[in-house]
């Protein structure tokens, strides 16, 4: 089946935010804000503590995006403020998740080459989690959708996800390779799954995706300081 | 490819909310207490209008689903209130998303014994929009989820998506027949692609689901009054 769905090239999946454009530093500007706004009730380390613990019920909860962060920080604001926070300060923050949503599109550096070098043998599956409206919005802001074959927006990034993912595309977990920034939702699975991954580490990582040092006891993979370096790792390897 | 991918049977798509199950009422279940909470600012006739307003900014900026219907009455709340709401009335208003997110699923009689009779010679594909995880969740929660061949989570069902979506799983719009109660999201993007599309209303249509007459004009597509109809139609197709 992979033979008719990628024309017989091999499957390689890229994470997309952090990996081939900027998105936690997104996220760390509105943080900042928010901790200027909070600041009469909280000192900034207070208040990054209890935004991240908010945020670790809303992920769950509501899964992954900018919206769900907006909640948690009006959540936050409240229980900080005890109560006090004011309904422009709440507006405000609802302000803090649009300039998220409107902040220019980053790629990073030598992403377009990579690919285009990536895309002449390799059947490109990117796979990403958050909500979809803004990341397909990113995806067309990238100006890469050309050089993908596929893109999924997924609820989470685990080994059943990757199955079901994989198994849609009828492509064989031994033959499918993963890049992402991500140890744990673009390497720690897809080795699990019996198929490859190389983390290409980012320069901030959101400690909600910080690997658990005892899930990785034993387990080895690749880590490359950048994307460009991923067409020589694969060309050892083929 | 159909052959490959579905084994040789044709692909009926299937709508999910307020097809397959229940969904519209929860969220007018929200928009009722939400109403009761502003009543001290405005009647509910004036608060369900600003909030389908916000509404109606929300999902083209930020998608469909329960979190940016939160996000929709926290504005209006503001705005209605001209900012005395306070933070308690804050948080109670995200506690109404939260009852959204944990009502019970409802499947709409029928359903389960209607999808055991098409699985037999058709591959169910859900095409459903919302928020990925509160989706996922209610296919989990339907029981249903051993009868779809596959379940796309989209951000949008208009042309576009239906296009990416059948081409993804190698599906000719010519076989394709799409099921809802939707005629703007289930119908008409699918007669457009050259597909068949039926209608099956629910008894609440949401006021951004309903189509301008004028899109009407000249199409014609069976209204059946419930799903168990279905097969009995395909089968006089066939």
């Amino acid at each position: 089946m992979p033979d008719q769905t990628t024309d017989g090239r091999p499957v390689l999946g890229l994470d997309a935010d952090d990996t081939l454009w900027e998105n936690e530093a997104r996220f760390a500007a509105a943080e900042g804000r928010f901790c200027d706004l909070t600041a009469p009730w909280a000192d900034r380390e207070r208040a990054s503590v209890a935004l991240l613990a908010a945020d670790r019920v809303a992920v769950a909860r509501y899964g992954y995006g900018v919206k769900g962060f907006v909640l948690s920080m009006i959540r936050t604001a409240v229980q900080l403020s005890d109560g006090a926070v004011s309904s422009s300060e709440i507006t405000e923050i609802m302000a803090l998740g649009d300039e998220i949503l409107d902040a220019p599109l980053e790629v990073l550096p030598g992403v377009r080459d990579t690919l285009e070098k990536l895309a002449v043998d390799h059947s490109l599956l990117v796979v990403t989690k958050g909500d979809i409206t803004d990341q397909m919005a990113k995806v067309d802001a990238s100006g890469l959708a050309d050089l993908f074959w596929q893109v999924e927006v997924v609820g989470e990034k685990d080994e059943a996800t990757y199955r079901m993912v994989l198994a849609r595309h009828g492509i064989n977990p031994a033959t499918f390779t993963m890049v992402g920034n991500s140890v744990v939702s673009d390497v720690l699975p897809v080795l699990a799954l019996g198929g490859r991954a190389i983390h290409v580490p980012h320069h901030t990582t959101w400690e909600l995706e910080v690997a658990d040092p005892q899930a990785l006891d034993g387990i080895e993979f690749p880590v490359l300081e950048t994307i460009t370096d991923v067409p020589a790792l694969l060309a050892d390897w083929a």
